[in-house]
């Protein structure tokens, strides 16, 4: 049984974190720090955008197994730098092994921010070092991390549960994660700006890759603010072990808990996109394929048109089905029953490929279900099994004014 | 030498027009008709959205090659109606062959405005009745057409031109065209909501589809506002033959001058995206596929947080980067050169994969290149030679505002 706790990254046996204000941001915190007492086991995912900032292409050129430490800073993404860039990122590894005492290739590097400016090392390394001295275990750590991380985020993207593994060991998994625009992340595993460490105590070994992406693949991949991938994203998995279980890479327990934890981050980014006054989920179901699955469910959440309806509450729900036909998925409009969720109300609309409300005071019924904080649409496409679903939100005047502003 | 003339959808001999109120809007008009005096060679296009409106569906299921007529009525785009939109489709070319003495099936159908809502055909067969009683010749019926088919547009979209063919004729080509929101049409030749008529009195015979397909490519699918294809997007070609030309097919002449027609139109649909400031014109080249040079372009022009950036000239050209690594294209990081253009400045921003500018005094010169009306992006992938141009525009408040209000 899973079980969600207060907790933060810090609530897995072994780690600590501290979040420092170094001087890239003019006044928030900016640079965060994260560490395991023992050296852990790492399973990273990285953006699937070819323009890679240089943290991701010096993380996956390294491809470690194993992480003592993660530095993060957040104002400057350290991406289209150039050899410069590069430099820098190996850089905070080194300065971040000599204060801890580790290997540089033990030390994983993001950054977060701008794009196409390079970072001011002498303010970064001043960061690094008041990092390693104030790292420490508790809600203070925990908080003070998530804010280092944040950009555009207003809040703070947490999670914590604990499991009993099958051979009985009690283990703590958390998550910190940052990420309100620019996002639709296709994390790979060795291979989102969404920035996510997970820790956990439990022990893996070589064989968690398939079921990490798996998961990946069902919360942060099925995750879209803007439809923009990030040059940025990452996600590392630290496991240390310091339960004493077994090794965890086949364990339902251990990937149940780590699903629930993953789940809730996504939505949490959704939720928390740019200007976004209401989250949007959206499920599909008999699909032909996984794949069209999630091409409707992407296709959904990305139409502006669809975005901008559910913020003013609009019930045009021609744009759902306009959406669903340019998804290129396989559907029989004859079958495909279309509903919207919002609080206690669960309102039909599609009966054989029209509309089943047609007079104004009906409508009024759609309009209530979109006038909720979270808005749930599910579709079935009426031609097989196969389902997925998705997290978004609605585009905002906010979501324009923090864009137009935001190098300024 | 193609010569851009005042003219509208009447000037290429033997064209009629008329614009009315049906009542299906409140006020504005909303019904109209255009009218050949001599059966027309059709060349049409559609929606490649797998939901098809009525008239689309009706239309490709007929697939006439001789039109004498077409009608289209705006604020209800007759699309997931069921089986009484197809009813009503059909009713539509009834009710004009009737006026006009026709067999329906060269009475072409377009609709336009709302998704979901059943037409009211009352209104309709009151429109159609008035319309073929106002057909007409001259700059007020081409006036009239073009706002009947209005929904969010702001402007006119209208362009005209006169050419000498290969043979000495001396032809007109004109087209009108309306599209403000729901557009990124990938119109298929047999097979945007933008709706678009074209008239010319030059002849055409059975071999212009391909030439057709290739224009359309090149303009009215390298337009994008919101990347939401819509249901309804229909493009009609109608040739009559009346100014005694051989057939044109293979003209270079005729292709350039419908060329020049198409771009123009598909610049103004741009232009007047809906809530648009600003035109964005993206150009790409040094590419190593034609689908590369498209799909960047369409990237760029696509992405909510390029968009946003143009609106506020924020010169946050990182996203551009951004947008160009998330399309898949092939690139040199090294060799790519990217060029911000707005009235007279010509920016380049990147060298050897880092930004040239770093201060902020230099990044304000990148501000004022995108302080204009319509700004320019180059983009040259250094890999190749193939190009693609493309237009899109800026994301602002009044997107949003139309958007969250537009079924109310």
């Amino acid at each position: 049984m899973v079980e969600i706790i207060d907790g933060g990254i810090t609530t897995p046996q072994g780690f600590k974190a501290a979040g420092v204000h170094s001087g890239v941001k003019y006044r928030s915190l900016d640079l965060g720090m994260l560490y395991s007492e023992v050296p852990a086991r790492a399973y990273c995912a990285f953006t699937s955008n070819n323009v890679k900032a240089a943290p991701v292409q010096v993380m996956m050129e390294e491809n470690s197994k194993t992480l003592s430490a993660v530095v993060v800073n957040s104002g400057n993404a350290n991406a289209l730098t150039g050899r410069r860039g590069i430099e820098d990122a190996y850089a905070m590894k080194q300065a971040v092994a000599a204060e801890l005492n580790l290997d540089p290739k033990e030390v994983g590097v993001m950054s977060t921010g701008l794009i196409g400016r390079f970072l001011d090392m002498h303010k970064i390394r001043y960061g690094i070092s008041r990092a390693a001295r104030e790292l420490d275990v508790g809600r203070e750590p925990d908080k003070l991390i998530c804010e280092a991380i944040m950009t555009t985020d207003t809040i703070k993207k947490e999670c914590a549960v604990r499991t009993r593994l099958s051979d009985g060991t009690l283990v703590y998994i958390a998550a910190i994660s940052k990420g309100s625009g620019m996002i639709e992340p296709h994390v790979k595993v060795l291979h989102g700006t969404t920035l996510t460490m997970i820790t956990t105590d439990a022990t893996l070994g070589d064989d968690f890759a398939d079921t990490w992406q798996s998961i990946l693949d069902d919360s942060m991949n099925m995750v879209s603010v803007d439809g923009d991938q990030s040059t940025n994203d990452t996600c590392i998995l630290m496991a240390n072990g310091m339960s004493k279980s077994k090794p965890a890479d086949h364990d339902p327990e251990f990937e149940a808990a780590l699903r629930l934890v993953m789940t809730k981050i996504a939505r949490t980014i959704a939720m928390d996109g740019e200007g976004a006054s209401k989250l949007i989920e959206v499920q599909v179901t008999g699909a032909d394929t996984k794949d069209d699955a999630r091409k409707v469910v992407k296709t959904i959440i990305n139409s502006p048109l669809v975005k901008t309806a559910i913020f003013g509450a609009d019930p045009n729900y021609g744009r759902l089905m306009m959406a669903v036909g340019n998804s290129g998925c396989k559907f029989d409009l004859n079958e495909v029953r279309l509903t919207i969720k919002g609080g206690d109300m669960e309102v039909p609309i599609l009966d054989s490929g029209a509309p089943i409300f047609q007079d104004e005071r009906a409508v009024e019924v759609v309009r209530m279900a979109m006038d909720n904080k979270e808005v749930t649409i599910m579709v079935d496409l009426g031609v097989g099994e196969e389902t997925a679903t998705g997290w978004g939100c609605d585009l905002t005047y906010d979501y324009v004014r923090i864009n137009a502003e935001y190098a300024t």
